[in-house]
Formats: structure tokens, sequence, C-alpha cells
């Protein structure tokens, strides 16, 4: 932590910062510049509370210097963390593609689908049953129904599948069926759900809060791992800025920036960020371009009757274009599918 | 809700589009434009579907004329929901403070803060118990223990209290104690959470998502409204911008801009955006100039000893400032404290 | 500056770094944490270039921690500013209002309002003549003519003038007339144009770009400075957000923002942000309430008729209503009118 | 354009809009819905002003169905425009690569670094002379020393060069030189030297402003083609949003949103938002795999010692790999280079 004084301030000030430093068991190093002073904190084994500082007279700024995460840290840990679902392993060479409906709506619906994805290559399905929608007038999903024509694929497919998981509630349920629990964007700061999640032990797909800076979706991260649960992977899904020409700013800056700073998978979700269907293929190739382990798509056997979500919907055919483009790419990116 | 077709469609196209609004049970109205063809769409009675259309040949762009929530519009009840917690009502002419520390730290904290915060005016304390941290090594709140002294201190000195309720398995154990629910920015979208407040009858402090937009808040609001309970208050508190020279970035325009859409009371933290204690009445002045109900300022005894949001918190001498400038303005603007 | 090493970092890379500060005669002060190790540079007169270090081996951070402008600085100078334009005086107790339409239309227009706009006290017009507009097609303003209805104004009235100088080639021209020059938001960027006004001399009106953060607002004044010409008056006009129920999100934390880090006088335009008329006068209270130290405001005799930015202007009467509203409030936030 | 009514507009105020609409020479199409009145508008033949209509009483809202750019557009020309510099063609199938440092910065270092350019396979430099910096303290670029060198390396390599023009000043000299004229993200407003490239004739590199929307993207290219140029490049370099873990956030899904509504080629600039070189070749994948057109990269064949932007420009080596796996990737979509 470096503590840097006004311009203006004076030795007593100076003095008074140094001595509650050293209060608060922690050793002061004076830095004296030709504008102004800095002092270096050192000897702290967690994170420093900043908030005892900055409020001292003559301090205007106060500047981290280590970052607050600790287990999700590729400085803690510097090998990939491999995250398995079945026998689908994230983090790995070869990338990964999750693939379902925005909404589980009936069993004819999945059966149909579900069998062509598989075809395409799909070992994990998606589809929610629990939606948490910003409109209260909108479909919420089938409840248990859902997991129970989940679960029936699973059996006669053998697909393993993704469901968001949208409260601690709704969570034993949850568990009960899915093979990996999905966390919403909008629950990346439900922090009682990330614990929650984190005692399951199950694999985790934690996506990125809508305006979650890159700390806070690492932070949300650690939070599950505090719980022992080290099987998470990370999901971008596109971030709320001035950009209105898409639903959301797919962000993918941040695959190279977890890989640096991180040991977990990373992988993306382009179809909330396209909003329309059409855009969804390009946003897909551009993410796996910048090193994203995987993709989370959405495809419905017929879109235009979709209860939630149709407009970002891939076609079967479309999916199956995608699919074809991910294994001639995936070699040239040094990867395999 | 208004259906715009490409320049280039044909007239098949847009036959097939009149087709499907009639087959919706809906009224299409043909509008040729001289560069190209828009179809209103009337008879319906709630929100229609909008993706069944957008994906139709030919669509570029679906026009929603109707605003998606109900019960929250002032179209709907044009006068103002007034909110009551104990004798104090938000909506009226009077400006409500909300004062207090961000957590609830020990029982000798909130004695002598709330003897001196009741001197200088206020009715409602604030006081976090559960606190929802970024990081999962930041203190996490006294728990029902807060409660308790919260529940002292209003029995000792006739003060109500606000605090926040962080999920709906705490929310029993909070709504027995407090008497004024808050629901945070990180829970805002938060939907079991909201109809679960909504179903106690008890007054809702909503605070506005770190990004959401004005509908979404609103339709937060709707959700509560739907089990019955308008007691609601809304509060704006910042929201994530590009500029980091606050916390998050005040936005006073939706204080006029939910004034005129709904009947719901508006008052803002200014806390939290401020982030450094300094701007604190800098934004309360300019939130109550721009026409909000009150405000929920943060004030500590001794803020460079706080376990939480030290740097933002006023001192009380600096509260008490504050409210004699609020005695001042108020009645310039035709309001009272 | 600061240099953070990552927490991997060996002795060697930690000595390279310190070798390259001293090659540049500069000072290092190496600080050992318990996790990484931080390097404190000092003995820079100026700014240092901090690329150079940044690219060293296990560096992962470079921390600035001087502030990169100097003139605008209160550091540098303590004492406010005053910026006159006639008798007018911004920076002081005094709020300064500038009012008039968005562009000067024709003779008839500037007569009718200015007489309307001086009985309401106001003693600076504003009124475009060339105008930056997003489409091609729309009204680009009057030009020199323009300026001579201006000047012709202040002949019969004594009523100053501010108006926009787009480019350097025009700016010869304008600076004959206008009595001060305002560089648009579009603008702040454009270093030639600021070095350019700087070597008028003329009292400048430089508006905040539309994404422009605090540093880059200051560092545009900075280089106006810099030609020797202090007569700056900022103003906050609202910035691009993801929110979209006002036109540009409006930032008045920015007021004592640069009130506590600049010795120059900030006024805030409220039209540009509302976008709408209804929301003008809101933003105005709460712009006075946050501290500014005046306003621009469009003001049109016949808005409807306006041929740019009509919707946001007011109505002359809507706005002898704010200035009655302002001459209430000033007293009670300790300035006058 | 589709007028909204108020929910509670008596018929007087929808005669009032349909009577003005009639006055301005257009045809209102009434729509009476089950909740509000909306008023198609037709008959106008360029832009209408939505002005004069959103200030009526009981408009609720103005809904623009014609986008305001016309010779951008791609409704307006179906085909791809191919631009040209030398015998390198923007917005075929081949990807281009332009290559270069930030700044020129002397005569060596040009000749170093082109002939290692041109041995990757580049066929344009980049070089900047003018150097908008935010501080007025950093390096401003050679001036026209520069403009002599980078022309002096086309002579002897046959490369040709994109540069930078800053002002209508410098236009006729940088004309005189330059193959290609860049546009900057700050001047992406700059109308008059938008207008003034557009008449020189010569092939135009357009850089998205930092906060520029889709449609004022396109608008500024509409000023260009205005004049007569059609020789336009797009260019994506970054959009300035909350998140501070890149120097701006790559926003690729423009590309495909561009490619729909324009016939323009548009390319990426990776170097800008990433801010640190190893973020560079993610992103460029990763634009390129979304559908760029090409990519302009900053290379510094030193980049510790460039006096700007060293952190971001990548080492020749890095350069190289970035070729070799552009041109394995490049075929597996369905391109060349």
């Amino acid at each position: 932590m470096l503590v840097v004084m006004s311009q203006s301030a004076g030795q007593e000030n100076i003095d008074n910062v140094i001595q509650t430093i050293k209060q608060a068991g922690l050793v002061p190093h004076c830095i004296p510049g030709s504008i102004r002073t800095a002092i270096g904190v050192t000897g702290n084994t967690g994170a420093i509370d900043t908030e005892r500082f900055s409020t001292l007279p003559d301090v205007i700024q106060i500047i981290r210097v280590t970052a607050p995460y600790k287990l999700v840290s590729r400085e803690t840990k510097p090998d990939n963390t491999l995250v398995k679902v079945g026998n689908t392993v994230f983090g790995d060479k070869q990338i990964q593609i999750i693939a379902g409906p925005c909404s589980v709506e009936s069993r004819e619906q999945m059966k149909k689908l579900s069998g062509r994805l598989q075809k395409a290559g799909v070992k994990i399905l998606r589809g929610g049953v629990f939606k948490p929608r910003t409109s209260p007038y909108d479909f919420q999903g089938l409840g248990e129904k859902g997991l129970e024509i989940l679960a029936e694929v699973r059996e006669s497919t053998g697909m393993h599948f993704v469901t968001e998981v949208v409260d601690t509630e709704k969570l034993p349920l949850v568990a009960r069926y899915a093979d990996m629990l999905q966390i919403g964007a909008r629950n990346m700061h439900h922090y009682s759900l990330l614990r929650a999640v984190g005692k399951t032990g199950k694999s985790i797909l934690l996506k990125r809060g809508i305006s979650a800076t890159l700390e806070e979706f690492l932070m949300a991260a650690e939070y599950i791992m505090l719980e022992g649960n080290y099987n998470i992977v990370l999901c971008e899904r596109g971030v709320r800025t001035f950009a209105q020409h898409t639903r959301f700013t797919l962000d993918i800056s941040i695959i190279p920036t977890i890989k640096k700073l991180s040991h977990l998978p990373i992988i993306v979700d382009p179809s909330h960020p396209a909003g329309i269907r059409n855009k969804v293929i390009p946003l897909s190739l551009g993410a796996i371009g910048a090193g994203a382990d995987g993709l989370i798509v959405e495809v419905h056997p017929d879109p235009e009757k979709a209860l939630s979500d149709g407009s970002q919907s891939l076609y079967p055919k479309q999916f199956e274009q995608l699919m074809k483009k991910l294994h001639i790419i995936a070699p040239a990116l040094d990867r395999n599918m």
C-alpha cells in the first residue's frame, strides 16, 4: 500500500501518518519526492483496511499494491485449473461448446434439439428452468418439470447439463438434478448464493455481472473457492456500456486478462451480448480467436416460437455451421474441438 | 408496437408479417413510407412477445410503444404514493433524512450516534447488519446482534430504522425487527427477494442497481407491487460509468424522470457515489435541488475506526452542518424539513 | 512513481529495474513487501515516461503519484481564478447565468429574446453561429451573419456574448466579434484549437468532452494556460453512459472535485444532458446545489420552430421561473445572483 | 417517424398533432391502441425535424424509423466498397495489415523497422508525425521531418503509408506526402476536417470516436462521402467504458453490425484498446475472427525506448508471430492474407 500526501503536507501530518501505520503493526517507508511525499506500507499479511489511512489529514490518495484476491490468483496457483463436467474438461487445449435453448419449454423441444446438438458434437446442454426476468409478466421457466426433462434427456443421450440456480431456496432442488450450476450475471454479487454453491462441490459456471469489474468478477469466484470448491468456469457475457447497437458489449479483452491473472478457465456467451442471432457467429469466432476456452450458445429448434430470447437463438442449422467453422479454426489456434 | 421492414422488403414478406400479426389475434396497420414500410400493431391487452416478429424475414426492427410497467406508472395512478415509516411520510412536501453508520458495530456506537442524530432532526436510522461485501475477507456485519442493538435504540429513542435484507433466508429475521427493509443495489435484480419483501407488506427502500436502466429500476418495483405492496421508496445511489473521480456517478437526472413516469417517492444516497466524505454535502444539496424526496446518509461517530465505508461517512458535526443547510434550502425549493 | 514487481520476481529483475531508474537520472526506493516488492521513484522534476519502465521483465504495474497537470492545479495556485466577461465575474460568490438559443436564427429572434433575458437578469448571451452537427443534413448555423446579429444586440443592449468556435480557420473571425469563446464538447481534445484560443487571450468557456475523464478535462485547460491565458471557465455538460433516459448523464460530482483540485471556475450546461426541457430546471437547481458557479441555459422564444435543439430549449416564461428560483436558493447556499 | 401520444391524451391534442403533420406537408396515419394512440408519419423525402413534434402537448415520444445516414448505407449501395492504397485493397477477401510505430522518431528507426515489416508481409506502414496528446508536456511528433522520412522509406521500399492528420492547417502538407490519411478517434467529430479530407479524394482511415455510437460513426463517414470521396476504411479502436482492465474496451460487435448496415470496409486497431502489448495478439485474433477486414498494429523496433505508446507496441518478433498465426487462421475464415 502507498499513502500519498498532499503537496502542501507539513512534517507534522506526515509524521502522523507514519505513526498511525506503526500503531497498526505495519512498517512505513517514507519516499520524499520533489513534489510530494509518499509513504510505502509493508508488513501486512492480509488486506489492509485502507480507510483507516485515507481520512488522515493531508492524505490525498491511497494506492493498493497487492490485489485483494488470493485463491483465484495465478500467483497462488500457477497451473491452469481443469474443471470437469462428466468427461468434458474445461481449461485444457480442447474448446468446449455448451448449447441449448434459453428456456426448457417442453419434452418435445428438448428431445428434438438434443439429438441434433449431440450429432453436432455437443456434450453439455444448457436450458433454463428458473428464469430471472426483468419483467414479472414474462415467462418464468418450467421449474422442477424442466429439471425432470433435462434429466430424462441426460439418461437417454448421455449429455450432461448446466442450468441456472437463481436463489438459495431452489439450490437443493437444482443441485439434485444438474451437473453444473450456473450463477447468472444478475447473481454474481449474490454472496450467500456464491457461498452456498461453493458448498455443493459441484462444477460452477460463473457469469460476469452486467457491470462487474475484473476485480469484482474474480472476487465472486473467490467467495466460491473459500468454501473449498475450485471447480469454477468463468463466463464473459457482455457488459453494459453506452453502445446500444448490441444488447450488451462483449468484452473479449477480459479473456487474456483473466488468463494472465487467474488459473481458472473462461468461456464466452455470445448470445446475450448479440441480442440478435446474426451476430452470434461473428462474436463466437471473435471470442475463440481471443483465447476463450469455450462457448455457451443459445440454440432453439424453432426460435420464432421461443418463450424467451428467441431473437438471439441460433437455428440448429446455423449452429451446425458454427461448429464446422470452429473445427476448422481450432487447430489454427493450436487448440482442438 | 411497430414492425419496421427493410427498405428492400418485397410485398410477400410484408404480407407474411401482416398475416403473423393477425394469427396472434392482433390488428396490423400498414404504413407504407417513401423509403420503407412500417406496420403498426394494436389490439394487445398486455405486453406482446416482440420476439415472435423480430425474426421474420425482412423485419429490421421492432419498436415497442407501450412501456412494460403498469402498477408503478403514473399513468395508472396519477397521485403521488405516500410511504409511511412510523410518522414519517415519504413522497409529500417534507424532505426526509435517513442517517446512520454503514454498519452497526456496537451498542456504544449506536447509542452515541443516535442521540446526536435525533437532536439534528433525524427520525429514521440506517445501519447494516448483514453486509454484502465485494471481498469475502471484509467485515460482513453483526447479524442478529446488530438487529437487537437497533431495536434497543428504537425503544429508548423512538427512532425507527431501515436495514438491508440480503437474501430470503434472512428475511423473516430482519422483518421481525426492522421498520423498513432495504433492497441493496446488488439485489435489485434478485426477483425472488423482491417478491418475498413484497409479501411482507413492510415499507421497502429499493436501491437502483449499479447499472440498472430506468426501465429495469421501475420493473423491480413492479415485482414488489405485484405482491400487493405499494410502500416503496426508490433510491438513486450512483451508477457505474467510465468516470472514476467518484466511486459511482450520481445520476440526478433520474429524479425528475421518475417523478414524471411514476407515482413513487425517490430519495438519494449521496454517500456511496461520493466514496469520500468531502463530496457528500455537495451531492446531497444537488440531489435535493433536483427534486429528491429525501436522503439516506452515512454518518459515523468515529469514521477513522469504521469497519466499513469509513472514508465516505460524515463526521456528526458535518452532518449537522448538512442539516442546517437543508433547513435553509428546503423552503427555497417549496419544501420543508 | 511506483513500480510494482510481480510476486515471483527474482532479485535479478528487481535489480534491473533499479538500475534502469538510476540510468534515467532518478532515485529508486526499494520497498520489499510480504507478497511483492514495489520500488518508489523520486528525483524527477517533470512527468516521468512511465513506459520506459512498464515493459521491463516482471514489472506488473506502474502507479503514477503526481498528477500530470500543473498550471490548472490548486496546489500551484491556491486562490480561485476569477474570469471576467465585461463586468461579469466567474469564480466568485455570484452565480452567473448565460442564456440564449442553441443557434442564432435571425435578427428578430435575438432582439425579441435578448430583451426578455436581460429583464430576467441575464448579462451574457449564448448563441451558436457555427454548429457542429452529427448529421451533415442538419442546420449548420448562420456563420458571420450570426456574429453580426450578436454584435448588434450587444451594441443595443450592452449584453456580452459567448459563441462556439469550431476550428482554427474560423477563430480569427469569431474572436473579432465574441466576448467569450466556447470550446464545445466535441473539440475538447482538439489541441491545436486549444492552443490557438489560448493565444487570443480572450475568456474561454471550455466544455467537458462527451467521455472525458477528470484528468483529460483539466489537461485540456492546461493546453490553453500554457499559452498564457488563465481566463478559463470550465463547463460540465453531461457525459455518455449506458443510461438513456436523458440525452447525456449530468455528472454533478465533478463540481466539488474540480473545486478541490483546481482554481478554475466551473459552470453547468443543464440543457444538453436533459435533452428535453422539462428536466432542465431540476438539473439546473441540482447543479447549483452541488456548487456550480453558474449555468449556461438554452432558451428560445419559440422552441417548436427552433432550427436546432428545440426540445431542450426553455420557453422564456420557464426561464424566468428558473431565475426566480435561483434568486431564492442562492442565499440559502451562501451565494448571490 | 412515429409520434406516440400520452395515455391520457384527449382527442383535441391528437388532432393537433395530426394537423401539425399535415401542415408540414407530411401524411399522418393514426393508430389507436388499447392503451395509447400512435401516429405514423410518411411522405418525407429526407430527415424530418422531429423536434417540431416532440414538444407538442401530450406527445411523449418520437420514434425515428428511417436511419439518418444515406450514402454509407448498404441499402443505398448493396456491394462492398473496395478501397485502394497502392495495390492493396480493403473490403475484399484479403485481410490487410497496416503496421508501424506509434510515432516516427528517426530515419534509423523507420529503416530498421520497415525492412523487417516488409519481410513479414506488410505493404502499408503507419507512423504518427503530428501526435494529438492528452498532455501538452508529451512528445508531439516530428512534423514535416517525419513525413520526409516516411516518403524516403516509401521510395526505397515501395511501401505506402498512412499517417494522422490532426487539423485542417496541416492537411495540405500531410496530403502532399501521405498515401492514406488517418482521422483519429479524437477528431471523428471534427466536421470541417472530415469535409476537408473528403475533398482531397485520398483514401481515408476513419477511426471511431472514443464514445461514438454506431450512428455517429457512420454519420462521420457520411460527411466525407458528401464531398464525393468514397475511399473510406472504418476503424474500431476501442471505446470508453467502466471497465479499466484495458485502456479501452474493444467492441468487436460493431464489425458484423457495420458489415450489415454499410458497404464500407472496417479494420481494427488492437493496440490502443490493449494498452499493453501482451493483449495485442489475442485482440487481433478476436477481431479477425469477428470478421474485420484488417488490422492496424503498433510495432516498434525497441519499445522500451519509444517516445510514445511503447507499452502497447509489439516487438518485431511478436509481430512476426502474429502474422504467422494470421496466415494460418485466414483460410479457416475463408479469407486470405
